[in-house]
């Protein structure tokens, strides 16, 4: 049946396009067959979550003991743990990012909605760049504080003889190097979906 | 000469009303006497340059000189200085929102031109959105990282062994958190300013 109905629908569509101006015609070819924003969205928003929960377990998962020199007793050795949770920084940087992963979530959902049911895809739009912003927020400077902190502990400062630890916990350094990359990724996607909200918008305009 | 013409103007406006349908005079009317979005941009963006470049003089001027003992040689005094440039997050603070007072400069008048020649206003408002979120990111994640560092020095972490400086070098750091407070409002200023691009051009498709 639907072979049949095929033709008929092609043969009334040519006498269409003759009578119409061409112009029009032109014109609506693209935007039919158009870069399709709103799937690439679910798509970052996807990977927005996948950076979220990977960088929330790597940071957790980051702890590590070693068999260190007591400060006051010499030539004694005790374990001591590096956790992320030692510091209010790292602190932070969790709780950021799980609530970024949250984020993703809901949105990813949202998205995919407008993706089956374009309705109300404008209000979407802008909530979506409204949102994204605030994100982009949270998300750098998670980053940056656990960076600042990280870096201190690679480092080490000198003027304040606040000594390094990296050359002692060291799956600790390398397990909170990937964990802030890939928060860095995320807040990347972030202003690259907040900026393809408001160009979508845009486009709806010069349309 | 202007308390007589603004009689006539209102006598004018009377039968116009009368005349034309009330539905269109009701749409028409918000839209003349509108929120001007242009001018709270442009104002909006001179306060973020006063805010950055308040925040980066802050900083600079944060030095402080202690007489403070020096490790390893008991009884012995000597004068240590605290500065920002000690602290590679500092540093990364200070250049950080050195960039955004200069793009604060930029975007004033370009905002600014559109308010005087409103032509190109969609084409501005579209890179202001775009640029806001990435300085956004900048501001956002300096603050976050001179604030992570900022803590240890306020409260120091007895997990690595790393001192508090803020109740010898009070001065510093009071200036330290006054230039984070500085930054962290930049940063709220460059969100809502990034809102108020989209929402401006949100609202130009539904009129």
């Amino acid at each position: 049946m639907a072979s049949t109905d095929k033709p008929a629908v092609v043969s009334e569509s040519a006498p269409k396009s003759e009578a119409g101006p061409p112009e029009a015609e032109a014109v609506a070819a693209p935007t039919k067959f158009a870069f399709n924003y709103s799937l690439v969205d679910v798509a970052l928003r996807i990977l927005l979550f996948a950076a979220a929960l990977s960088s929330v377990v790597v940071m957790v998962t980051s702890k590590q003991t070693e068999v260190v020199p007591v400060p006051g007793l010499p030539g004694v050795m005790l374990p001591f743990q590096a956790k992320f949770n030692h510091s209010p920084a790292l602190i932070y940087f969790v709780a950021a990012l799980s609530v970024t992963g949250l984020y993703s979530i809901i949105t990813t959902l949202a998205s995919l909605s407008v993706v089956l049911k374009p309705v109300y895809s404008k209000a979407f739009l802008l909530a979506f760049a409204f949102l994204d912003v605030v994100f982009v927020g949270i998300v750098a400077s998670a980053t940056g504080a656990a960076g600042g902190v990280a870096y201190i502990g690679l480092k080490g400062n000198s003027h304040v003889r606040w000594n390094k630890i990296c050359n002692v916990y060291d799956k600790f350094c390398r397990y909170n190097a990937s964990s802030i990359a890939l928060a860095l990724f995320a807040a990347v996607l972030l202003v690259l979906l907040s900026m393809m909200s408001t160009f979508t918008l845009y486009k709806k305009i010069r349309d």
